[in-house]
């Protein structure tokens, strides 16, 4: 690849990468409630968490991730604390109402963002060192990886997912 | 969410997001090089398509898609009409020759997108209107959903996926 001929120019805006992530949290959203109850909590595939566990990732990655990203607090915020104790009598609709809550937290810090902050270096989590960019992709990125897998649990119980597609942006 | 108080300016570079295509397809290379020979071919949950076949609709995608956009011709290529006919004497080092082929045809094309050219409008496979850089990110997006469908494939083969955050970018 010759890099003196890729343009430096830049080729996102930052509203247009807000919209490409709700679209993806909202056709995720469909996923889980696409699933059963009982299978949203039970099943899984191969050893895997099931999709109720794996949409906690997301869930505390996004929201936690976002406040840290703006904020630079990346301790566990009480209101994002919702999947750190007993799950035993959660419900699906707990998990989309504690979704609905992180698409309320994604809108309404996103535009603190400057674009000049994107490519500042960030420690996500105390832990992961990389440019705001590269994480807010990775976030988005292991959001599809998921939920791909949960795609296959649905085929797996017959039941058809929605189109992957079908999103805005 | 206030439209007026997000920024304008753009945040990822050409480079930067030819850089992150290229480092899911060396992963997705990586889970191709993992299934089994027979598997590849034949193993899938669900009544879904084999990890084989999943790949090459990302190849299908990719490589045709790039020189779509380049090029503005959409016809299939001969070059990459390697899966039009028969399937059954491919092997797992034919899938990996096609792919690397299509890695070095994506380094070959991309610089000869501008900037400029990412919100253009295209019809890609003369079927689908939207903008290139949507174009883009629904190939990339594409290519994780069905590579985490893979993982599954695998992790219920009893067969260790790779890292998926062990990417570039």
């Amino acid at each position: 690849m010759n890099e003196t001929a890729i343009s430096k120019l830049e080729i996102i805006s930052s509203a247009e990468l807000l919209k490409h992530w709700q679209g993806h949290r909202k056709l995720t959203r469909q996923l889980i409630e696409r699933f059963p109850e009982n299978e949203l909590f039970s099943y899984s595939i191969g050893g895997m968490r099931t999709f109720a566990l794996l949409a906690h990732e997301l869930i505390g990655l996004s929201g936690p991730g976002i406040k840290g990203i703006v904020t630079g607090d990346w301790t566990a915020s009480p209101e994002m604390d919702h999947f750190g104790g007993n799950l035993t009598n959660e419900t699906k609709a707990d998990l989309l109402r504690i979704w609905d809550e992180v698409t309320a937290l994604l809108d309404a810090y996103w535009p603190q963002i400057s674009a000049e902050r994107f490519h500042d270096q960030v420690v996500a989590f105390g832990q992961y060192e990389n440019s705001v960019i590269s994480t807010i992709l990775y976030f988005i990125d292991n959001e599809i990886h998921h939920r791909g897998q949960g795609y296959v649990y649905l085929r797996s119980l017959g039941i058809e997912p929605p189109a992957f597609w079908d999103r805005p942006f």
